[in-house]
């Protein structure tokens, strides 16, 4: 597997971690904020795996897709994406 | 427990599991694109769980406070959190 | 007109003040990556005058509200509004 | 001027217009509420320009930069650019 693919791995399985420390934040009555401030952390983990994917993506499928000069689906498929990660 | 609590651990626990799914799509190989849209499904659900937290945060330790009269530190923390949560 | 008007009004002159400046960069045919870091510097300045909206009316609408006993629609009202600024 | 560009800055000059219209609607002391959803609304007309932007940034410059073979300065601009736009 590549180093990238295992970077991403860690992080969602830190994500998942995370998520089980909320779950007993809840189960606990811990105050609401700083759940809340958990939540947003899982989120940037999420984010940064995204940003990885993404990064892959370009240096690789899209790169390949415009070397070989059919890359108007792959940049298509790109801004759709961006179009849904951009508040 | 309280109903809204449930239901923010259910949300927890549905994310948990999609980001399994997501592991094994990074593990199987899987196309970028889709991976990138599980993560993107994955920050929803954080999101609709966070709203909830936030919700009932405003309806219940925020509305306390201000019945008390003591809503200043509520209050502050309650928009640093936006502050943090929105783009 | 209180303090916190004229903050939101200021921030909001700023920010029509850089998107002329974004105008002109578009029409000098400057270099993307230095428009879109531009637009995101306008974004942030309206992010910043809806906090600062929102952070007012917490303190004050939803406050009375509370006071008066009748905050559930005020509330929901809020809750919908971080819905939609929320990614 | 391209199309795109013009298009880019017709969203711009609206986005100005409808600010305006916010400062307005806080000189009439309009309900708070009504107000940040204008901001939205503007930050949607903002966000649809940038992705425009980033949308042509891809298929020209670094496309152009990916045929040359000296993608990876413009491939890293783009990812920091998704950094800072991504919540």
């Amino acid at each position: 597997m590549s180093h990238d693919k295992m970077y991403q791995i860690n992080l969602l399985k830190t994500a998942k971690g995370q998520i089980d420390g909320i779950i007993k934040m809840l189960e606990d009555g811990r105050y609401c904020i700083d759940i809340s401030n958990q939540i947003i952390a899982v989120q940037g983990l999420l984010k940064k795996t995204n940003l990885d994917v993404l990064d892959n993506h370009i240096k690789h499928c899209v790169k390949e897709a415009i070397k070989e000069g059919n890359e108007d689906a792959k940049i298509k498929e790109l801004t759709q994406i961006l179009d849904r990660l951009i508040k």
